[in-house]
């Protein structure tokens, strides 16, 4: 296309409020803007990068017979209900009354419509496994939203669903997609992601994975092991914790400790290492009225994904209250009303010896706790797995704490969606039976900002050949020239035949033409003037920077092909 | 692909509750499910026409210069308080609040988000004429969805959005449009439509088209002369209304109509024509507190359309109220409080002389009324064309009254929400000007189900190449045979290398397999058995008969490619 038809404007300034490189880029450069908190508008440019990232997932989930549907947006309640995650999912599933009353939710997920759609199709074995994928816009009413779009409210999304009536069937579908999503995101440009195990979160079911670009601005923690490539998203990672080899203590002191309120002041008063602590963490949980008190090492931190998964509900740090029976500051182990509160044991404690904790009375503590003598029944994992803590699968170096932006995530979901909403097949015994379910998702927005946050310099995007919005970039300079007019235009209908070419064809001056064309970021860009034109030399040049030469007229065609061919083997199928 | 991997059943029987030829197809060979009233998921069958059909409705738009966005779903309530319309649109705009009570609408049109995001960029006269479209699903909460995909809730849709500086050139884009949506219709099949004159409604503006399907269940009615070609809906359709030369009565005189309640028994009680007859009919308006009286000839019917233009508010019949001061029956021009009505004359009063009207009085009217004593100021179009009329242009013939689905529409909207907006650029004279618009739209799940409207017979579908599923369905006949298999699969991959193929290798009895083939509606089907393997000869069948012959299997491929090519230049671009 002609650059004067291209309706967005680029800004000249790092636009306010903006948080991330991504988002920066794609405002300043005209390729969104946001219509309200977490909502944008796509310009060309982003609908055009879209539409390729489309395509490239399209083709992969076909290639692995994943067949596409369409489900709605807008779902009665009564199929949310029926899975039971109308009551149990918070305010991001938006719930509201259509005009006769009738209670709707704009789909976040689509486990529901899916179950709904395939329960009536799938009833006899001989129809599995299969698996089917829709790209359709998803709301989630996230409290926050943040980083242009990185985290949106209302968001496009490629999900796909497989059934099974085998476990082993699962699993080796869920590897297929494993891979194609790794064919996805290399195809898109990407360079430094990998998949991790994640937390099931809301979804439930038996395992998962999350596919992470590795990043700074990245939200979520993933523990990975430099030596032997254990990953796993923090919320669910594990590690070694360091054994506490400290020998039994024969007796229990109460000691004074007036106003100490952290595991900080209380190591410095009592100048012991934090290990040597019991921390108490105080939550409440939804639906119990019991708080729940956790005891955990000192020196470690409660995993809030990891205990939501062991109570199986919603919790949230209690706020401090009066009368509640809770020593604040001071709570431990010894001496808890036990029918009043729920209490876990985190891992970490076991074979504690000698430790301090909380006496349950104000400005005192217990030194001299061995936690065998605890009595305790069961230790739970909810620990947070961090840096200090060695690999726990090699043992042999400690974890990396890394940031990753999630690209995609896996789920093997078993049958909590087909139990719940009645789905059966009739085996070849004749038996009803319930089928098993994986889940796939993929944010297109999300991952379009999540390449410009690795591809990208201090001018803007370094599109990825396979997305960018035109792979040839005609800087025309002094278009107005009748002989470079003429040779631009020459060229630009040439190259269209055969790449998405775009030509600057506004009279501006040659260094708002060249910032331009760094924030849109084509891969090979031409430069015609009327003195290269004279010269029978055109400028070539590749947004990495990687190339930078002149080329006579008479091989500038070739001498493209070439560049693009290699760009193109970079990524995608070539 | 193989049709035992196909998610989907095909029904045997009718589907109940079905009210169109499309809906009961679509249901019964398994295209989409309803998930609750006007709420579909589309099955891969429905959603492979519909990828079909979006791909010819992109490269139309894309032809005429018209550039994709994508504009959001949900959207915040002060864009729609901006252009008015969130006061002005009544249940049909779903409105709701997101989690920190914000109040937000579900789009069933973008009039108001791309004036959000045209305005901060087309600042600059250089930018115009531009035009943008996206596809994107909608939502408009209609009383009575109806018809399977004709009529539904949540629709996929295909809006565009032109601007100009000038008349002219909205004018003419207007019109290259126009010459586009006929492109679009006849690519994806469709014979026998036409554009009609319609009215703006809700969007507003200075003048509109509808592109209609001429169909028997249609909801639209149409005036069309057969000699002229002057076509336009019913609600702003005009017509020669006969003159009455009746000559003028000299005296008023008031009859005893006793119980009379309708125009025909009124008719008949007088033994007049109702063209001497002035009707009454009562309406509320909104915003309004004074019913609205209107009168018109006996012969005609009050068109509500025109009249809600022609007090620019909703309007509804009203109900017969005690104590109102309308005397329900009798209701006349003569005697009327005008400062508790509002009253209309339709033009078609014009002239009448020796009319019968309502007295005001219980049991009474009056006779040898002439319209010219009764000082009307002026007299509205609000009158219902019909087959009585002659043609408003070539006033030649009778107009043609035939039933339309409405497959696109397309309006000159002018200043309305620009203005409303405050959107501007600059003229190249510095002043600061509003734009106009137009804005186009399509139904992609509308024109699905009316093209399987025009193209079915008794059996199902008969799909245009250019939109079907598959272009082959193969249909192998006892699949568990060797050599069947062997064969059909063979054929299958080589017709796959150029065609969409799917290949029933399901062991289900001919009758089955044909049934399902016909409700799947391949335009080219083979037919595969030991039979026809033995005697090297492969029947050949189109789905619409028009084909059906056996060929050796030595010329099956350039018989194939024949057939082909000659349906594909009966639509698509060549």
């Amino acid at each position: 296309m002609k650059l004067s038809r291209l309706l967005s404007n680029t800004h000249k300034e790092w636009p306010a409020d903006t948080v991330s490189k991504s988002h920066g880029f794609l405002v300043k450069g005209g390729y969104i803007r946001q219509v309200t908190s977490g909502i944008y508008s796509y310009l060309p440019l982003a609908q055009m990068i879209s539409l390729k990232i489309i395509k490239i997932i399209r083709e992969e989930m076909n290639n692995i017979d994943c067949t596409e549907v369409l489900l709605p947006v807008v779902m009665p309640r009564e199929l949310w209900e029926e899975s039971g995650r109308y009551d149990s999912i918070s305010d991001e599933l938006l719930r509201f009354e259509d005009r006769t009353g009738h209670g709707m939710v704009l789909g976040m997920t689509h486990e529901e419509a899916v179950v709904h759609l395939a329960r009536t199709e799938a009833t006899t074995y001989t129809k599995y496994p299969f698996a089917v994928f829709q790209i359709q816009t998803k709301f989630r009413d996230e409290v926050r939203s943040r980083g242009g779009l990185i985290r949106t409210r209302e968001f496009l999304m490629k999900d796909a669903y497989s059934f099974h009536t085998t476990q082993e069937s699962l699993d080796e579908y869920y590897q297929k997609c494993y891979d194609a999503y790794f064919r996805i995101f290399k195809r898109v440009g990407l360079k430094n992601f990998i998949a991790v195990e994640s937390d099931t979160g809301m979804m439930g079911g038996m395992g998962a994975h999350e596919f992470m670009l590795l990043c700074d601005i990245g939200e979520d923690s993933l523990a990975i092991c430099p030596n032997c490539g254990y990953s796993a998203n923090v919320e669910v990672a594990k590690g070694i914790i360091e054994k506490n080899d400290t020998v039994a203590a024969d007796l229990i002191e109460e000691v004074d400790t007036p106003g100490v309120k952290t595991i900080e002041q209380l190591q410095e008063l009592l100048s012991l290492p934090k290990e040597r602590l019991i921390k108490a963490c105080v939550f409440d949980v939804a639906g119990s009225n019991k708080p729940l008190i956790v005891f955990i090492k000192g020196d470690l931190e409660v995993n809030e994904a990891k205990l939501k998964k062991v109570v199986n509900a919603e919790i949230k740090p209690r706020a401090a209250q009066e009368n509640d029976g809770i020593c604040y500051g001071f709570v431990g182990p010894m001496g808890l009303e036990l029918n009043k509160f729920d209490v876990i044991y985190d891992i970490s404690l076991k074979d504690g010896n000698n430790m301090v904790c909380g006496a349950n009375k104000l400005n005192k503590h217990l030194v001299g706790v061995n936690v065998k003598d605890l009595n305790v029944k069961e230790f739970k994992d909810i620990y947070k797995a961090n840096a200090d803590m060695l690999c726990p699968i090699c043992e042999e170096v400690h974890l990396n704490i890394s940031h990753g932006i999630e690209i995609g995530n896996i789920f093997k979901l078993g049958d909590k969606y087909t139990k719940a909403m009645h789905m059966t097949y009739t085996a070849a015994n004749g038996k009803e039976e319930t089928p098993i379910m994986g889940c796939y998702g993929i944010g297109v927005g999300r991952l379009m900002a999540s390449v410009l946050e690795e591809h990208n310099d201090d001018h803007g995007p370094i599109w990825p050949i396979s997305i960018a919005p035109f792979c040839i970039h005609i800087v025309a300079i002094k278009y107005h020239d009748e002989k470079v007019n003429e040779y631009a235009n020459k060229l630009y209908k040439e190259l269209s035949l055969k790449y998405d070419v775009v030509l600057d064809d506004r009279d501006l001056s040659a260094g708002v033409q060249f910032a331009d064309a760094d924030l849109i970021g084509a891969p090979v860009r031409l430069i015609i003037s009327a003195k290269s034109i004279a010269n029978n030399e055109i400028e070539i040049v590749t947004r990495d920077k990687s190339v930078c030469k002149k080329v006579t007229t008479a091989n500038i065609i070739s001498e493209i092909e070439t560049i693009v061919d290699k760009l193109r083997k970079e990524y995608g199928k070539e």
